[in-house]
């Protein structure tokens, strides 16, 4: 035996997570040995609360614990521009920014054709059922800027344009803080012809 | 608002360990919203369970789920020999090794005069009342190579020295794998000084 079965089985646990091996588990599980117990408690609560009571909005996709989610049934924001990401964290990420007051719809994916994901096994149906709500005005597609997520921008505002709503795409260029000599080619040339007037 | 809050929970538990940033955090925290609900179940069981059911082994010191250890009880062993370590995890680091079959004994910490750390806060009381026991033989003291673990063998071994135990140090020297060229001059000078003959 090397380890205690308690130890063990929650080593076990932590290797099931990404990017932990059994070193950092085993260095894991025995911190959590030196934790407070109502630490550890809490830690084991959060776990089966965040499985058990999250869920996705039944509006926009994003994760909740209310549905329609909080910023769905948030009347501040704007309903006229609904941004369409990715990803649950990519709602995150532009929440953090502050600058965005519409509303998201995640689409849980993007469509590949080489993986067999298609645009029915895409969040994309209810989208264009949000889109008869006459308030919307514009849709920023903010899928990321590879092969798949400039596919399904592409896929998405070829749909929605029959309907006179305004499909705009986020600009690819130089990231902020970026040098050119080390910008790729395909960045550099989208970074170009993205060029505006000073 | 970032995250719902049982996700923002579950980031904050997840922060509390060691090594893990924020964005590791979410990383995880997201990955347990991906894993089936049995596994996250018997994640947070293991937590508890590790929290609760695991104490220190009254005899020996180390961690185990049955007071005395599986090791203090197992009559395989070789009692005539004890193995003194700084931690749990040294025990397991031993017991990995397979080539040791004698017992243990965990002092939780070394002798530390600059982090207030005497000989009264390790578990040498508990060492010296084992010793008692006319079966033991030989005390191998195999605390770390540092200052703190070299002044705690020390200690040990010169207030053990009157019961006529022998008492042994393991080696020093150069690791296996290593290289002569990067060898640090303590080590190089300690591999030398413990030269044997061939």
């Amino acid at each position: 035996m090397y380890y205690p079965e308690p130890i063990s089985k929650l080593i076990d646990s932590f290797m099931k997570l990404p990017g932990i091996g059994p070193k950092t588990a085993a260095r894991l599980a025995f911190f959590v040995l030196t934790m407070k117990e109502d630490t550890v408690l809490s830690f084991a609560k959060a776990l089966v609360d965040a499985k058990r009571n999250l869920m996705y909005c039944s509006t926009c996709g994003h994760i909740t614990d209310v549905d329609p989610c909080q910023i769905c049934s948030d009347q501040q924001r704007d309903p006229s521009t609904i941004c369409v990401v990715q990803d649950p964290k990519d709602v995150i990420a532009m929440e953090k920014m502050r600058d965005y007051h519409g509303l998201y719809h995640v689409l849980h994916g993007a469509i590949s054709p080489m993986d067999g994901v298609g645009p029915e096994d895409i969040n994309v149906a209810s989208l264009i059922t949000r889109l008869q709500d006459e308030r919307v005005q514009e849709l920023i597609l903010a899928t990321n800027p590879t092969i798949e997520g400039e596919a399904t921008a592409m896929y998405i505002s070829r749909l929605v344009k029959p309907s006179g709503i305004r499909t705009t795409r986020i600009a690819h260029g130089l990231p902020v803080g970026g040098d050119l000599e080390y910008a790729d080619e395909v960045t550099l040339s989208k970074a170009l012809e993205g060029r505006r007037e000073l």
